[in-house]
């Protein structure tokens, strides 16, 4: 009787250990590092063909994409190489849970980075999902500074949907004039408008009509057609197969329709959550979203097809962007037979609305919102002139940053820093004619925010309301830091507070992290203020926020631990960026010599990849064993690998690439958008204090399998027995 | 007997008394403060016609002139608008005794200041004459942040020659590429040369053809030849009158000829310097440099002339810069009936050669130098190839600042911040050719500095060479921060150390603050390094300078006193920048109630002034009794008085301000270029300071006088006897 009840108590206790061996697991092996080295500065580059100065990242806008899975902590050491600008990078839908100082948002979460300093981001990627990052200082963003986060899944764990292969597609609209030019037009009294886009891009590529400048020479505003840089985009497919296409947007004004000619798209991701799939022709995307489509290629295989992008919901003064969805084997540039399609009508502001209103969160995995909230933010949008300069305010403020990061004022208690008082909860809804030009005279500029109780729930009700143009009311993507919000609805007119949360979707509602808000419209939004820290609330219109058009959230400041000295240095705020500070720098080349340990993602080239990357990857694909590139890479033309490379990412061991000479691991590790440092940049204790951390980490693997063993020995029972003859032995 | 002699002593008791009095009277009404309020930010501009993104102050370019007396302290309350760049300014040819951290250069003595950061100069003009301020971060300079110190004598001292009036003439090329633009096509590779700049300006006006320009529409490029902004600025004399105009140059690249046509110059002043007046037609001048030359309003008063430069030591490509010598009563922007002088040879070296040795320190005004150096530094001027990048060295070293200021680096002994062997004070004079094309394969960037011994004599012997262009060599304009250095001599070919210095001038060598090496030359310097501080010696071609080309010395750091926390902030430089920090600040407005305590001086307006500025200055004119406007003022027209402005400084008691309404204050503040801080812009306990320091002030100056007073009744033989009575009788 003993035995078998001992032998059950065995496994009870084994399975005890068990969430330990799995965090063991998780910890060894999972939870990797994902190192990038980057370098901002300004580089001449003709993305639609006209020449101007753009800020790249390591040579290229838009910059290299962040491949890592679900889990892994991200490390991007930015260099600021622009000569006298500061710099500040934000990871637009990474909630920086633990860690609101990496959030990149200047004057709000940190200082901004000065010119020849490096600064080090480091963030977990807590979620699968397709996200963006890009500048959130000034409007550097509308200068190039711009790419794509791609978050896998871990391991053996699947979507809920099936496909082959993944592709990358992040738009843009452009602009020639400098980014200082666009603020000193915004800043100007008369006001000048940064005005309708030049171009429009996919994946960093564009095509002006040259014939409409006249610069000639080497420097900027030269305008070649022909330029190799603004040859459109192809993403290949293979003809039956299945693609996600995961698509982002980070315009410094359009709304856009994307389409794919004589395709559907199915729509299964939003901001890094799963939706309800359905069918759409066009994908209506505002700046600051991503989404996942998945596209079969399953039309006419002889032929290209074009992927379009149009303006919408501004009267369009820019050409379609254009990219080639191409058929392999036919050649990634051959043009399709038929025009581009010139979109949806702008003004369908109907048709807009009705597809905000058509997601849902995916059966399986809906996150059911809080039934009520604790406190509900009205904020109303509208345009004023303050001391004559034309701006955005919510409820009569505009925002203006301090020059302390408000993270910074607030956990030190800077009350100097920004003013104390509360920004208002709402506006006066009864005697305020949204559909009428008002000039709001009381608008203000403002560095008040909202301070939100810890862990409660607050609503936020985003009101149109007509602009300072007669019968004019613009469309305005909001988008969170740190948070997703449910998007409860959207509706047309005043939100009536009394009867319109009636209308909210409390069963499914998706989650985002940017939702629009239409023309005379009102958008209804809940959150949890469960992320201690400050976070930013702003239209990502670039010139709105420019403008003015945001607020700032500060909830759980007490929970913030401590902030590092790096986000320091202006305003009050004491101390400063010591860049030997950081905490811990990931593992190098250096230590190859545990192959398994650490796994290095290989990820798709940008579209300006050169003929050694595709070299490099080449042999990289020989190298690799367990290589997701399309098995039909080998039997391609160099020109249609160079278009297939934007595929799925790659695992490669580090092992594996070992014995390749430095220059083509260096090459490789550049083809992957970050590098490693080589010797002449690594700290002197670098080495030492990754072996060490090396050591550390395997030893508490050993102690933990030590420990295991001994638990599983000691509780067996026959050992227990032994254990008893030798106590009673003894 | 004992009469006389306690009569005699009573006198030197007085005496002894004098130089205490002196003090008083000094410290009371001399030792002034002028202060400046200064916004720097981009606006749109057209300089020459060509519309452009300009750095302003107060909204103009070139800035405000500082105008001050010697022995003022300078507040320049500096507030950087910009919006993503940080900004330094530098006071080229101040010495900042003191003060070595307002020198303003960026790296050297301070951390850059942040956008929307105030940074505080402040310091001493100790000397008369005619300086420049300018940007001194990356390429800013050349972005039109740039203007002119004017410092006059005190009163009661009068100049060794006579004239009438001032005229401020401020020189400058002009780029058509924004200095990013500039800056990205210098740091490329292949490397691409900023060029021959667009337009020469004179006051900042210039004229480009704008038939070369095709852009239209508001935004940049737009070129329109009847923009009042670009008219040529006018210099009004009246027939009969000598003109002392002070001129200076601050171009980025282009060596000058400036001549008036028909009319000789005399040269009395070189960079704050007397020098024996000599009589020129053109006077070359070299960005950095600043002359007084008088000039004799001699000839036909029927018509106007122009004045003109015209580009020297380069193959000009730049039309000749022009303004108008206006003989009054003509029209200020009546045409000369004669073609503009196109200027000398711009390759006749020997003709520049000669003029810079025609200087000679003014007899009477002759500050010997020591007769021999205590250390010879030979500095070999190199164009190479660093890394692929196009650079300038010194003995091979290409000059890279540091994040950390020097300045702070040395005062608290961070010395990871910088190389801290010292660079070579000489460099192989045996085997380097200087007139064949080297690679010079050696060199390298680098932040070592030349650390000098304090009080120690130093040469500087500048040797040219051939660039990296068959048969080259260019002239370089050598600028010296905290110092003026004896001009000993300048050669052609190479310096020969054991017998060059047998031609230097030890007897009247002139001093100043940049001097030319010309092509193929030497040019030997010598300074006493007894001005504890760090201090830049660079050639003053901006994108040479961009380039490397420049030395750092540090003397007496431990002489320096504490550094204020405004200059720290980046590298390695804890604590940061207090903006209320600032020692103290000037009497404001609210001391109009001490009349004759405090001097405010009126400048001449900028030639953008407005007719709002030329009617408060008419009526400051009206409310000033020793106004030194020129007495014929109310009878010119408008137009003519406007002109006429850019006269000789109006001294204005503030009390005479009293009584105008505070938006004309405002404004002939405005005019002044400086103005005084509003009410809501002031510190709270702002007026109490000033009024608390205006109390002790006048206590310290009663309490003296009770003193004085004492003493001299006590002092006197008759009181002596009261006081020995009384003392007997006691």
């Amino acid at each position: 009787m003993t035995q078998p009840a001992e032998s059950k108590g065995y496994f009870v206790r084994l399975l005890a250990l068990f969430p330990l061996i799995c965090l063991i697991n998780f910890s060894s092996v999972e939870a990797r590092t994902v190192y990038h080295k980057w370098e901002v500065k300004y580089e001449y580059k003709s993305p639609d063909c006209y020449k101007k100065l753009v800020i790249t990242i390591n040579g290229r806008s838009p910059g290299p994409t962040i491949f890592a899975q679900q889990g892994d902590t991200v490390f991007v050491e930015l260099k600021n190489s622009l000569w006298t600008e500061n710099v500040a990078v934000h990871w637009h839908g990474i909630r920086q849970l633990g860690t609101p100082w990496s959030d990149g948002a200047e004057g709000v979460t940190q200082c901004p980075i000065l010119p020849g300093e490096t600064f080090i981001y480091r963030f977990v990627v807590d979620r699968a999902g397709t996200y963006l990052y890009h500048g959130h200082y000034g409007m550097q963003r509308a200068a190039g500074l711009y790419g794509s986060i791609i978050v896998s899944l871990p391991e053996g764990v699947s979507e809920p949907f099936s496909y082959d292969y993944d592709q990358n597609i992040i738009l843009n609209d452009w602009y020639h004039a400098s980014t200082n030019e666009q603020a000193a037009g915004l800043s100007a009294i008369p006001f000048v408008f940064v005005g309708e886009p030049q171009s429009l891009l996919i994946n960093g590529r564009g095509k002006y009509n040259c014939s409409l400048s006249t610069a000639s020479g080497s420097a900027a505003g030269v305008c070649n057609t022909t330029n190799p840089e603004c040859s459109p985009s192809s993403l290949t497919v293979v003809p039956g197969k299945t693609y996600r296409l995961r698509i982002g947007s980070l315009t410094s004004l359009s709304a856009l329709a994307f389409e794919i000619e004589g395709h559907d798209m199915t729509v299964v991701e939003a901001d890094g959550n799963y939706v309800e799939p359905f069918a759409i022709r066009n994908l209506y995307i505002y700046s600051g979203e991503t989404y996942s489509v998945l596209v079969k290629a399953d039309q006419d295989s002889s032929r290209n097809y074009w992927a379009t992008i149009n303006v919408v919901a501004r009267n369009p003064a820019t050409p379609t962007g254009l990219a080639i969805f191409n058929y392999y084997p036919n050649h990634p540039q051959k043009q399709p037979p038929t025009a581009p399609a010139t979109g949806p009508i702008w003004n369908d502001t109907a048709s807009r609305l009705a597809q905000s209103l058509a997601f849902r969160a995916r059966q399986g995995f809906i996150n059911k919102p809080p039934v009520t909230a604790d406190r509900v933010i009205v904020l109303l949008n509208t345009q004023n002139k303050i001391d004559g300069h034309f701006k955005w305010s919510l409820n009569n403020l505009s925002l203006i940053l301090p020059q302390t990061p408000y993270l910074v004022a607030l956990k030190e208690n800077l009350t100097g820093a920004f003013a104390q008082d509360p920004p208002p909860d709402g506006y006066d809804v009864e005697n305020y004619d949204i559909h009428s030009l008002a000039e709001n005279v009381n608008a203000t500029s403002s560095n008040r925010i909202y301070r939100l109780r810890f862990n409660s729930t607050v609503d936020v009700i985003l009101q149109n309301a007509n602009s300072m143009t007669v019968k004019n009311s613009e469309t305005h993507p909001w988008h969170l830091h740190g948070h997703d919000f449910w998007v409860l609805g959207y509706g047309t007119g005043k939100y009536n507070i009394s009867c319109d949360w009636r209308k909210y979707n409390l069963v499914n509602p998706v989650m985002k992290s940017t939702a629009p808000l239409h023309p005379y419209g009102w958008t209804a939004l809940r959150f949890r203020a469960d992320n201690p820290g400050v976070w930013a609330f702003h239209c990502h219109v670039e010139s709105h926020f420019y403008m003015g058009m945001g607020v700032v959230f500060e909830e759980g400041i007490e929970k913030v631990g401590e902030l590092p000295s790096s986000i320091r240095g202006c305003g009050e705020s004491e101390g400063r960026r010591n860049t030997n500070e950081v905490t811990r720098r990931p593992p190098s080349l250096h230590n190859l010599s545990c192959p398994g340990i650490l796994k290095l993602r290989a990820c798709n080239l940008s579209d300006d990849a050169v003929p050694e990357d595709l070299w490099s990857l080449s042999s990289l694909q020989k190298a690799s064993n367990n290589s997701k590139l399309p098995k039909n890479f080998n039997k391609l033309g160099d020109s249609q690998k160079l278009d297939l490379l934007t595929t799925s990412p790659a695992i490669v061991h580090l092992s594996e690439l070992k014995d390749t000479a430095p220059q083509v691991q260096e090459r490789i590790m550049k083809g992957f958008g970050g590098f490693f440092p080589r010797g002449n940049e690594i700290p002197d204790n670098f080495i030492q204090n990754e072996v060490l951390h090396y050591i550390l980490m395997h030893l508490n693997l050993m102690v933990m399998i030590c420990w295991v063993f001994t638990c599983a020995v000691l509780a067996h029972p026959k050992f227990i027995t032994v254990w008893k003859i030798l106590v009673s032995v003894g």
